[in-house]
């Protein structure tokens, strides 16, 4: 049975949350959250092409990640505070193609590990305001981010037959 | 009359609001949070020793800084999202005296212009938890603001006297 992508957001609360299992170890699951090679592969919804602009994710490091669709490009940046292998990601995002900027978000991506050989990630976003944190749930999120796991899905399974291969 | 530090904390939310005037322009208020000479003199309640370690206060840039007493140790740190002069600055910002890591705030101060050559300063800041936000409340943080304004205020007056007279 496939994993689902479980988002909550509360109503009226300035947080959602996005839960997640995989049929891979953290520390796979982790590696594709950090190597640009591997991210740019998976993350977002299915019809868009990605680019990394800027990538160093380190604790005070910078991205800058574009989304492509039909010509229009939507760019996403921030900055990591901490980076804990493989158990953790702090830092911040923000979506250039709003009418201004400041509406920042910090988001907390942790992994941990199930038995099996499986994890479950849970990330968390605060926003600065319940408005914030609505108009990303109405945004189309969900779908994006459920499209993405989907796709990591594959691209865990890949990494784990290579590695046995290796 | 003197300039009061107001502290709002509503009941069960996850952010907290600081505002404060000064009878100073926008453009100084912001100089003193972004020149390492000067932040170095005001932050902080008024019994103890203020080092800066690293300082970057740009985009993308770290900082940290160590209140000292008594022969205790205290580090703030983080990363700068955002430093849009005069106007706003957006970053992280943890305390590493706490009994783990991840308890981390995002920052959003906003400097606005009043009549007069005076100013408004208002910090928001938004926390993965309520139970963080309420630590931060209880941890005696509304006098050390209040302290660092005041020696603030003092501050603002010697820059603007120096600026005549230069």
């Amino acid at each position: 049975m496939a994993n689902k992508t479980e988002v909550n957001a509360e109503p009226g609360k300035q947080e959602l949350f996005i839960i997640r299992e995989f049929d891979a170890p953290r520390e796979l699951v982790f590696r594709a959250y950090t190597d640009p090679d591997l991210y740019v592969q998976w993350v977002g919804p299915n019809d868009l092409t990605m680019t990394i602009d800027k990538w160093d994710c380190r604790e005070g490091g910078s991205y800058k990640f574009t989304h492509e669709r039909g010509g229009h490009k939507y760019a996403f940046f921030g900055v990591n505070h901490e980076v804990l292998a493989p158990e953790r990601i702090i830092g911040t995002f923000e979506f250039d193609g709003l009418p201004e900027r400041g509406h920042v978000i910090m988001g907390k991506t942790t992994f941990e590990e199930l038995p099996g050989g499986r994890s479950r990630l849970t990330h968390q976003s605060v926003f600065f305001s319940v408005a914030d944190r609505d108009g990303m749930v109405q945004s189309g999120m969900e779908r994006g981010v459920s499209e993405g796991y989907d796709k990591l899905d594959l691209l865990l399974e890949s990494m784990r037959s290579n590695s046995q291969t290796a």
